[in-house]
């Protein structure tokens, strides 16, 4: 078949035939690839910055990237009932065991054993991949793998913490989303469908809050040194109920804690900075700060049933296999609007 | 003051003069009416059905009912910081202690001391009504009482209901409402506003379901003796996740059972029926069963937000106070469009 | 090997040599029984009640009851990786699919494809079992399959809803059990260890009542037909706030819901009545009423966590197989003090 | 009456004749001092740390200081019927106004309009104090003022967090408390009442541990630079689910992060520190840090029906009201084997 494979940290990728993958275990599934997204982690792992943990996860170059896929199931092991040959899915990014005690409460990402195809083993980027059956998601028939590979990781983390969120955002409240890039994205839109809170999104893009109030905020606040100030206004002075921190880095966990109403809940799901917050301010406060992973299995069909009502929708640019180093290039140049989506077969 | 008494039962109310209500204690407010909500209950209590409940509490005719109501405040006593004379308001119908267990807890309903105006003494159809400081919950300077009134009480009651029903209906959920009335009303409106599941009405009227699709509902039932299967039909064949049961009476709370899935949760809030399950049944499906009363004053709050933000609106139609036995009768002739409100004042 | 199989309905178990049970499917396991509890739902069977769900089940006679099992993995399938051969096990009664919505939530017991050896396929009375890998649940050192084998089914049942009700159960409130045997006998050392409620016991029986006492309860009431009327006494004239009725036929199911405070919960566990209250008294009372399966897999680590540490345990008799209509005699005949156990194999 | 007063910081208080309080609102009390607990901060108010918090609150010295106290009722209000001359009652130190949305739902540390007496206005350390009648909880028959003083405040924050912390920790569960203390005291003693859960104890004081076992610590852990890898070693590796941290300063709100497990919360109570943690960690992890104030009224009211039922005592040493500064200064040098007390008035 034929694959993008990273040889080496700092290259593109090669593109190139490799043979094509096999069933090995019985609970294996091979996936003809409809579309596999284009993640900023990619860029991150071309960069070498992934080095320490491939050699911890014993992954050796060459390998392929591509941790948000989705497409056709190919062929299954002999312990796989749920799923035939043809069947669409869209895959969670988790292989996970099935019989650990994260698994069993059905939280996957507690799973204690799981494996990350596209980070520590092969990935999307080919026209097929290996990868385990619980990890396969069956895709309403309105809807195309084209549609829906990137929510596979970076949207249902999105989801997840609005899930959560969810829970606090009864009638009269306000939730502040920091970042409208490509998690904010997925996030305003079901915080729109899910809960009657006032949305307001704080972003450093002028565009991108434009784009935001078609998702559904009543309010945009441009990060331009008032931010805060700005959201004390729309907020009497109080701060919002929940903050929704898609960025979580260069300060944003910073002044986005100001942005907290007393007795509020500060959901980190970006990252790359650090909290910091006086434990007298936390109690006088009852501040909350919850740490937001991928969503779990069952949470990935909830998105999808909302993508599947029309509810969520993506804006993505598509790319052939063989233009996957552009793809990364005007990911990386900023040139790419929406998600970026590699189709490495004609459907 | 102009007043409503009902001197009789099973005889119309009276439109007399009457003693302005005082201020008696330091807790107390009067209002100036702006607007009360006609509900069935006051046919029901016309009828001679509240004659036990009347006696138990010491209320001797002729007194002034009228549970629903909204205005403008007139007075307040001397222990009363947070209201000022021309605040509007929206009054929950319970007058609650503030110090017992219940009221501590925020659960107005469980106060172990409540009065209640309109039912046990003197209510709402009145240019003037006294009631306790708790029960007054300014509203928006966007609302008029008469847009208010009925939620005091019919309305807060479905609102409840939804609230809780929310917390199981994530997305790719399905709930069926029983009752497209002045319950089912309020709390489709509700479910659209806050929760990302589908809804699914029944109801004996046609007209009432062709509303319905307009506040939300994806899929209306008519209540023709196929009801059961055509939700069924609408739910794979496994019945709703939810259902909120705002009729609960003359086999409604029979066949509406039949229409929850298994561990799915049944809402009664309508009565006059009996549930009636074998426990064999309740626990192999892990069926539950919640009671529904009134909303607490909280609630409230967040229902007036809902509508001040436009997203719960009510049919209505007024009339002045003279003509309130026109009003009981059309409710009870099945004239009344939307809810009755009685406007005693001038505005 | 040895197994005790039901050849006849209304017939003794035939003690017979059978073949040994075989791995097929990647996911099975065999189990050599160390210990196989035994229940009352065994004499159902005996007695011809489930002719129906066995017809439907596909099941033919002869076959091995026996749901209640732990014992030492004797072999497994090439895809079971976390057990190994010679692990002390206790098997969870249903062999879930580990696929559907249910199990990927962690709700065994919506497992829409699960299998109930001892029901429905050959169960725990044999010297050997073969069930699937996700059953099978490693048992702590210090613990042996004759001390937990009742627990796979009837315990943590009475767990299940416990756990449930103790988020109710905050200091200073009250709970009722209703029946002090096998489940219950589980139930109230749950309680006592995990909440901090005063909790009363209500049994027909006054010897059960005596050892309640030395479990953790605070009282007891002997079903004497004056058994509401003395809960009142011990809960103000206001019942308690959580009843758990682990009966739930011949009457309990309808005097429990009286010993009911406003606002409580009622966990129904037992089956055999019919639940009947007016919809009046629900919603005025804010009744709640819960349906309890068995327990999930997760929360049978919870309860065997509590066995470890010495906080439940069992009061139980041993058999050997070929005493197994003995011990199903005794139990009809109600000689059995605390749990009868079959021990097929010496240890 | 007699009064301790604090004339100027940094001086000791002054024992002297001032005038009774007197009721000037409806909802007033005044309560003859049965006890009043010294707490720590009375130190950091002698030491002048509140000076600024004074002056914002227009408080000018002399005044009262004292804020966990208990007595009887003495007088009145008008508007006040559920207290009665002569009632024996602890007082929360929170003065609530009852009618803001905070305490509408029960959460008396969200009110807007609270007062805060021995901080803010005159306190407990006198014959008689004035407060509010929101404030005053009855106490059991088999309970004295002496008896309970001491968790108006410090005790009823650790029950707080306590009551939260409950919900994670079912069977098989750890919790590390930090602080064996004031408010560990109570806080560890409440755990082994209401939860199954493995109570690690961590201290920098030998002796305090040795208590902490008597109060159902399982483990304790000495605070000498290897108590990170002692609670590691306790815990499979992996760390605690729960960390309630009393002490929050001087380093353990660092160290104390460290004992925290993949997927745990931690409880800030204590404060003084500054909590800091890497966004990447906080969601690789999924950690949750949760602050903690007060607790609530009906959370003080849980509190007292555990010592009511004997499940929580306190190590107290009573002074009388003219002791004062000897108690404060054996609370500063470290000679008070638990809570110092002040009795103003012979019982």
């Amino acid at each position: 078949m034929k694959a993008a494979r990273l040889h080496a940290y700092h290259q593109p990728l090669v593109i190139e035939e490799v043979p094509d993958p096999e069933i090995t275990g019985p609970f294996d599934i091979i996936v003809r690839t409809g579309a596999a997204g284009l993640c900023r982690t990619d860029l991150h792992i071309q960069w070498g910055e992934f080095e320490k943990e491939h050699a911890d996860a014993g992954l050796d170059l060459p390998y392929i990237p591509g941790h948000e896929s989705a497409g056709w199931i190919e062929a299954v092991g002999e312990g796989v009932k749920h799923l035939a040959v043809g069947d669409a899915v869209i895959l969670h990014p988790f292989v996970t065991c099935g019989v650990c005690a994260g698994c069993r409460a059905g939280d996957d990402m507690r799973c204690e054993n799981a494996v990350f195809p596209g980070l520590y083993t092969d990935g999307g980027f080919a026209q097929k991949i290996k990868t385990g059956a619980r990890a396969a998601l069956k895709i309403a028939d309105n809807l195309h793998p084209v549609d829906v590979a990137p929510v596979a990781c970076g949207g249902v983390t999105a989801y997840h913490a609005v899930k959560r969120a969810a829970k606090l955002l009864v009638p009269g409240t306000q939730v502040v989303v920091i970042g409208a890039g490509g998690l904010g994205h997925v996030g305003i839109q079901c915080l729109t469908a899910m809960t009657p809170a006032e949305i307001i999104v704080v972003d450093k893009n002028a565009a991108a809050l434009e784009l935001a109030k078609s998702w559904g905020a009543e309010h945009t606040v441009l990060v331009d040194g008032d931010q805060v100030e700005a959201v004390k206004a729309l907020t009497k002075g109080r701060g919002a109920d929940v903050v929704i921190d898609y960025v979580a880095e260069r300060g944003a966990e910073k002044w986005g804690v100001d942005m907290l109403r007393s007795f509020g809940t500060y959901f980190v799901v970006g990252y790359g900075g650090e909290l910091q917050v006086e434990t007298k301010r936390i109690i006088n406060n009852e501040l909350n700060f919850v740490g937001n992973l991928i969503g779990n299995f069952n949470e990935l069909g909830e998105l999808l049933a909302l993508m599947a009502q029309g509810k969520v929708t993506l804006h993505t640019k598509t790319y052939p296999l063989e233009q996957i180093n552009e793809a990364m290039a005007d990911l990386e140049g900023g040139r790419l609007q929406g998600r970026g989506i590699i189709v490495p077969n004609e459907s």
